[in-house]
């Protein structure tokens, strides 16, 4: 069984671990020998360059992905050669590009912010009028952890990027919160979800998660795990899918926008599910039998770190994180320190929610020179 | 953090995961590039040769092992270049030879079965009329997982030993059961202890673990944490030591043989404890803070997987394993299948130990060709 995987982030790193726990060879098409996957990168090359992409997946039994960024006629392109796309083209075009996804939530019926498609500044000041004077502007393609997305109040301020094609208008919602609805789909149809979580964003990025989500039992977190499954399946996802979600202040779930493949609002099931998502996607993808998605404590807590101290020295941090609380679970990626670059993660998980914020917030500025 | 690891088996294999969540650099000396850690061998070469040795470890922080088998001039020739080897030589010496071990242990007047350094079938034959007339002889060096150890009833039957040197004898322990208590050290002095472990032996192998040792609170359980805690200061040890032990049926703790590496009696961490062994042991070697040794449910089962179906064929059988039952954790160690090979290991855990029994020994016999 060997794995392929298109892109060397921590999200392939973070393969590894479970690759070679179930015996998976794995094998990752890196930006470079040292990206943070480096110990699984076998060939070195961009996921635009189909001809690196059709080398590097001769040797491999399924090729998935560390990130959306593969064109469609790279893709296509494998598909051509035979080798087993997982998730496939047809899937992976709703997590690229913003404007596909918002034709076929609407298509499916499926909850989502008001939208339209801009094409110039006349179009976006229909929007603006029709939905209060404001509304989120997005590139249909490439955002990702806040680039991308623009408020404005006026047309004008989005001409630069009308200058390169249609936008993506969506009303600015008024939500309680956001939060991630994740499964796991394999192509023989088996279909499991994770509890849903609760995702803090700041600057476009998420902060932190916890698991379950607070005060969701019940109809928040069925229409969530619905919404997921029948996104899933309508798309024919495979591997695994996050949908993220606002929870509006009138109590409905909205869909913001999906991610195939591991996504940042799952690395808490690393410590805190019986399977994790980087397990759970390898078996999907493999079209293995999925593992079990519950919580092994009542709650867990995860807490990204972001940037990095100023003298760059991260190792030097690590004592006394990991002095200060004994049970902290730490995931570093690797990666250099830069500001507002996501360099690790930590998590907490047991009894009290309180108590495993505090420890979770406290390990992570540990890490990221704030404290 | 750059650790370099002396052998690719298993152990090592299993270092990597931890290696990749913590930040550590891990480079592994292997005896072939396919071997178990091989996603981690940086030098191929064996762990007697010691210009090999000494080459792989110009550019790593500290040195820790694999196996035992390196040799104490190879350890010495280090510890003279200047390399931080841990555990250190003097430590490793207790676990490489088993007379050394006994002589110490006497010393320290810790409880361990009668014995006795026996050169010739006359010094064996006197040990024998002395202990009932059986005793367990062993090669103080180069025995692992059953070999190197003999049940004789007359000194004729270890002659072929003894024309290549001393031998332990021991007396044949009536004991109830066995038991294993892992503890971790540090450099600096801090060190702890996992809860105590049963261990299940066939044909001097290891074949299942129960965490924590059923009907071992109090007492008995304090016994091992106390002998394991004395052993590693005494011994100075550094990193992760296993500590075998006998209950006898008069409720006494004897002392079987230490390993100063993670061990088959601690595969159970990596799923029942909120530290695995394997994070424990880089932490140790580093310096590094230790992490918490609870355990993360009531019970954790281990059972290996030995040997492999017939026709090699592993892959085809994981499907059944994984379908049967979603929450048990596989863990395969990259090796083809042979007769009584340690091939990999699952672990269940929960609240009911009778359940989790079954369904481990039920998924290891899916792997191992037994079903």
């Amino acid at each position: 069984m060997r794995v392929g995987v298109i892109g060397g982030g921590q999200l392939a790193r973070m393969m590894v671990p479970a690759a070679i726990e179930l015996g998976v060879d794995i094998a990752v098409l890196g930006e470079a020998p040292d990206a943070s996957a480096g110990i699984a990168v076998t060939a070195v090359g961009a996921a635009s360059d189909a001809d690196a992409v059709l080398a590097f997946a001769k040797d491999v039994d399924v090729v998935t992905f560390d990130h959306e960024h593969v064109p469609q006629p790279v893709l296509a392109a494998l598909v051509d050669a035979g080798v087993a796309v997982r998730p496939g083209p047809g899937a992976l075009a709703h997590a690229q590009d913003k404007l596909v996804l918002r034709r076929r939530m609407d298509e499916l019926g499926i909850p989502q912010p008001a939208w339209a498609e801009v094409a110039d500044e006349a179009a976006l000041g229909a929007f603006l009028a029709g939905h209060g004077g404001r509304a989120v502007v997005k590139t249909p393609r490439g955002g990702y952890d806040g680039k991308g997305v623009r408020v404005v109040s006026a047309a004008p301020e989005a001409a630069d990027w009308l200058a390169d094609g249609p936008l993506l208008a969506e009303e600015l919602v008024d939500f309680r919160r956001e939060l991630a609805q994740q499964v796991a789909r394999r192509p023989s149809g088996e279909l499991v979800a994770w509890p849903l979580v609760e995702t803090v964003q700041g600057g476009g990025v998420c902060r932190e998660v916890i698991a379950p989500a607070p005060r969701s039992a019940g109809r928040i977190a069925d229409a969530a795990c619905d919404i997921a499954m029948r996104v899933a399946e309508a798309l024919d996802v495979t591997g695994v899918l996050a949908v993220e979600l606002f929870e509006t202040v009138d109590e409905r779930i909205l869909v913001n926008e999906l991610a195939m493949r591991p996504h940042n609002s799952g690395h808490w099931t690393i410590d805190g599910s019986t399977t994790s998502q980087f397990e759970q996607h390898l078996r999907a993808v493999l079209d293995l039998p999925l593992g079990a998605t519950g919580c092994r404590d009542p709650w867990s807590v995860m807490v990204n770190v972001l940037g990095g101290p100023a003298d760059g020295d991260l190792d030097s941090r690590v004592p006394g994180l990991l002095g200060e609380d004994h049970t902290v679970k730490l995931h570093r990626y690797g990666k250099a320190p830069r500001p507002g670059r996501k360099i690790g993660h930590v998590t907490v998980t047991g009894d009290d929610l309180d108590d495993l914020v505090f420890r979770a917030r406290r390990a992570a500025a540990r890490l990221d020179g704030t404290s």
